[in-house]
């Protein structure tokens, strides 16, 4: 039974690593080889915590197990302690026994990033250069540095609710040696890549304000009532997501299937692009949209490489379960 | 973290604390202070195994967690390792972050045998002095050895589909200083307790199997299609159950409420006799019934217990997590 400690995946997990895993079994779950199961999520009732379970299998990687952990909304004001905690455990799928427990906190933030990079990958034009990003908080950090080494852009414009929080993304792109500009909502237009991530329950990004050719990455839509972009966007665009059972309960896409406005069928899994299955974009004036739900697989998909990289380096506890 | 091996279970859990473990929690579901969460299970299309996770939280004890695991029905003859695999994960309720990681495979006996005589504890009649076994497997083992602390049995009879087993439990009986007895299904009638623990899909005991004044644990049906006893039983018996949700859809109750016999008001909770807000057995001619099905709540529930144990004794391994 090996151990790795959150505190030791910062060292060894590289977005490199998380990109090839999230790519990998976004393939596998096109293909068939792996799927999710069903979702446990309960309000406990206690310190008003969102917990549960997302599990999964992937036959072509021999990974199984589950993430376990979820929401504690005290728990920075009470503990210091950030609010997300999760833990993933991998289980042999040969004999059932425990594999390997891994902190999850960071690997969530990284493999969320790694989803939205990879959909930048598959979809955006190869000639993108501004990047547009709606939110800036923790998670969009993340979010922009992934997405930064996809395509070899010149800007990087955003919007946030706050904008006092928007140089924690100014500070990124700055990094990375870019121009960071504030804009507002209609100034999006400029962007050929857009990502949204943000916990919004209505849509802040508007139909017009995507311009024909962009990809956009919505990725903060994961719960019933959600919205970040307004449903007729997706009507305007080929839609995409990791788990089509999700996007249309649970994701971006639930509005524009609940208003009628585009069916089930409309939504196809990136996976499928990736595997040559669906030719993703076709033409340089097409919008593209990710609607990014989370899945567990993407979880049990970077821990197990973590694992690897644990062990490599000498770095993964064993304990003798 | 703590870890306790699944190699150090033997070693500290008694079973006076799985039954201790066990009717608190029965009591605090039946408070409405514990609650089970949905169950995952699933037929991973790999060694032919069952892998699911059963969660819960007890707001009184502050347990929180699950066990995850499942059956790989290839293990002993393949690699000699146990059938089932478990392994039980807590986590604080009040931060969300993953507490203990204990062996769950010796447990889950344990706090199955637990159920069964907490069930004799508080609905047998005081003076039973013949105990009933139906099932001679190795779980059987274990109801009977923890059976045999409720009341001052005088003798142990026995029936299994497979006779050459009979004496694994006849071993017991003996080590307890009791004669065994094998009889046929109709020679039951002599029990004033009969525990049947078999993994059956069609019913072995008849209604007229079972005497007026007896109590009967059923606590093999745990899937939807097993069955142990007739249908017919339960019209003529007072049912008990640790969770009414699972009893009537995938417990022994499922037969009689799918055939119309009896409804889900009908099956009452062994909690709350526990807790006094039911009266459980009310005369000495009563046939009382507990249908065990088994819930993730048992599992945290001994599996906080030997943490407890394994820390009073500096057994529990601590991980800087």
């Amino acid at each position: 039974m090996l151990i790795v400690p959150e505190s030791k995946i910062a060292g060894l997990m590289t977005r490199e690593a998380a990109f090839d895993a999230v790519e990998k079994v976004f393939a596998a779950m096109a293909a068939g080889d792996a799927y999710n199961f069903p979702v446990v999520r309960e309000a406990i009732g206690h310190e008003d915590a969102l917990y549960g379970f997302k599990g999964g299998f992937d036959r072509a990687g021999l990974t199984l197990g589950l993430k376990a952990g979820g929401y504690w909304p005290n728990n920075l004001e009470k503990r210091d302690l950030i609010n997300h905690q999760s833990t993933v455990f991998l289980f042999d799928p040969d004999t059932g026994k425990a594999k390997a427990m891994v902190g999850g906190n960071l690997l969530t933030a990284l493999r969320t990033a790694a989803a939205s990079s990879v959909s930048i990958k598959h979809l955006a034009r190869d000639d993108a250069k501004v990047l547009g990003m709606v939110g800036a908080g923790h998670q969009a950090t993340f979010q922009l540095r992934a997405a930064l080494e996809q395509r070899d852009f010149e800007k990087v414009i955003g919007w946030n609710y706050h904008p006092e929080m928007l140089p924690n993304i100014e500070k990124v792109a700055n990094e990375a040696g870019l121009p960071f500009e504030a804009v507002d909502l209609p100034g999006l237009t400029e962007a050929d890549v857009v990502i949204s991530i943000t916990s919004a329950f209505s849509p802040s990004v508007m139909a017009d304000h995507i311009s024909a050719g962009t990809h956009i990455a919505c990725m903060g839509t994961d719960t019933k009532g959600k919205q970040e972009v307004e449903a007729a966007l997706l009507t305007r665009a080929t839609v995409f997501t990791d788990e089509v059972a999700q996007s249309v309960t649970i994701g971006e896409a639930q509005h524009a299937i609940g208003e009628g406005l585009i069916r089930e069928e409309d939504v196809f899994q990136l996976g499928a692009v990736i595997n040559g299955t669906h030719p993703g974009r076709t033409s340089a004036d097409q919008i593209t949209l990710f609607d990014g739900t989370g899945v567990g697989l993407q979880d049990l998909a970077v821990a197990a490489s973590v694992v690897d990289l644990a062990v490599e380096q000498g770095i993964a506890i064993e304990v003798d379960f």
